[in-house]
């Protein structure tokens, strides 16, 4: 049975559970989920997630959501498949996956988040950006690329000379974010810009930046 | 080798994997970080952790960071000893504890987190308190525990009839937040209540509860 991922094709979370299918080589059918009018605040979608939020996967009778769980699910399903995203057989390698994973998660995120959220979701909202809570951001990011910058120094990816999970978590926010005004944030760290070249130019992450048209007319 | 925990017995990130290792019949050594004077932003802890936060756990030649890659590593690693916090033998009840340990990290922590900090972090830190802060952050925790309640309906524990990380990840803030005039929020709703109340008294936590003394004179 095909995989079912409910979302958008231009949502940041989508995007993240849509390119760790890609990189296994499985397919799925996107469920538009119609945010405008409300859909993930009704019941039927409620049943799917009670958090009405998208994505989420089906897959036969099982019902997932939260974009990395739904990534590390397939990750593990499809492990001999495709890019090994966990490092399935190797315990250290999985353990430093999981490290710069919650990295992405817990530090990364919250601040990039912030930023995307005011330079390009808010005006569409008709809600003025807060330059404050930009600028703030801008700080906390350039902090956290200087610790990335100094650890593709010595691998090539975020938990060692392999491409995964990690890396791919952060494709769907790096990706708006390099529309903003602020990408010399990523392009003045040599290691960094190179990193968000080769993760952003993988085929599957490639195929699902088609889809993340938000923002434009 | 024993396991090396550095960080501190009232930190809530220290107290996750430190539960984590005691679920697992698991000890280690506990190794101190003044953050008072500045440890953790020394070269020889960034040397460890480049973000200079605890805890910290040396494995023999592996170091980690995160408390929730620090208790899944553990939880992978010992799986066939203690409780089998990660469900490793079902990948679809593997799949649901990724899915609400990401609720954990995503959605109840930043909720949680930033009450904890208001009451009882600031005021040691010379800041006021923000009630407003406390007040909004309170109204999406009864969102998010409404769910809770719905769900605790019908299975024991969040990811199903079991005990996994995705309960244990709970367990520090709500500690905390259970020491707050707000109490009510948990135990107005009982199936919210009866899980607190069964997971803080699983004997893991109930030994890392005796260390969890932040704010007490």
């Amino acid at each position: 049975m095909a995989l079912k991922l409910h979302g958008l094709a231009f949502s940041t979370c989508t995007a993240r559970a849509a390119t760790a299918i890609y990189e296994k080589g499985q397919q799925f059918e996107l469920v538009p989920v119609n945010l405008t009018a409300g859909e993930h605040k009704q019941p039927g979608f409620l049943a799917k997630n009670p958090f009405g939020q998208i994505p989420v996967l089906e897959d036969g009778d099982l019902t997932l959501f939260e974009s990395r769980a739904i990534a590390t699910y397939v990750a593990e399903k499809y492990k001999d498949s495709g890019s090994d995203l966990i490092r399935h057989q190797n315990l250290k390698e999985a353990a430093l996956v999981k490290v710069w994973s919650e990295v992405e998660s817990q530090t990364f995120h919250p601040v990039i988040s912030a930023i995307v959220y005011q330079f390009l979701i808010a005006p569409l909202f008709g809600q003025q950006t807060d330059q404050a809570v930009i600028d703030a951001n801008l700080e906390k990011l350039k902090n956290i690329l200087d610790v990335y910058e100094s650890r593709l120094k010595s691998s090539k990816y975020l938990a060692g000379d392999f491409f995964s999970l990690a890396d791919l978590n952060h494709c769907p926010y790096l990706f708006y974010f390099m529309r903003s005004p602020w990408t010399s944030v990523v392009n003045e760290r040599p290691h960094v810009k190179a990193w968000w070249e080769d993760i952003s130019s993988r085929p599957s992450f490639k195929k699902v930046a088609e889809g993340m048209t938000f923002g434009q007319k």
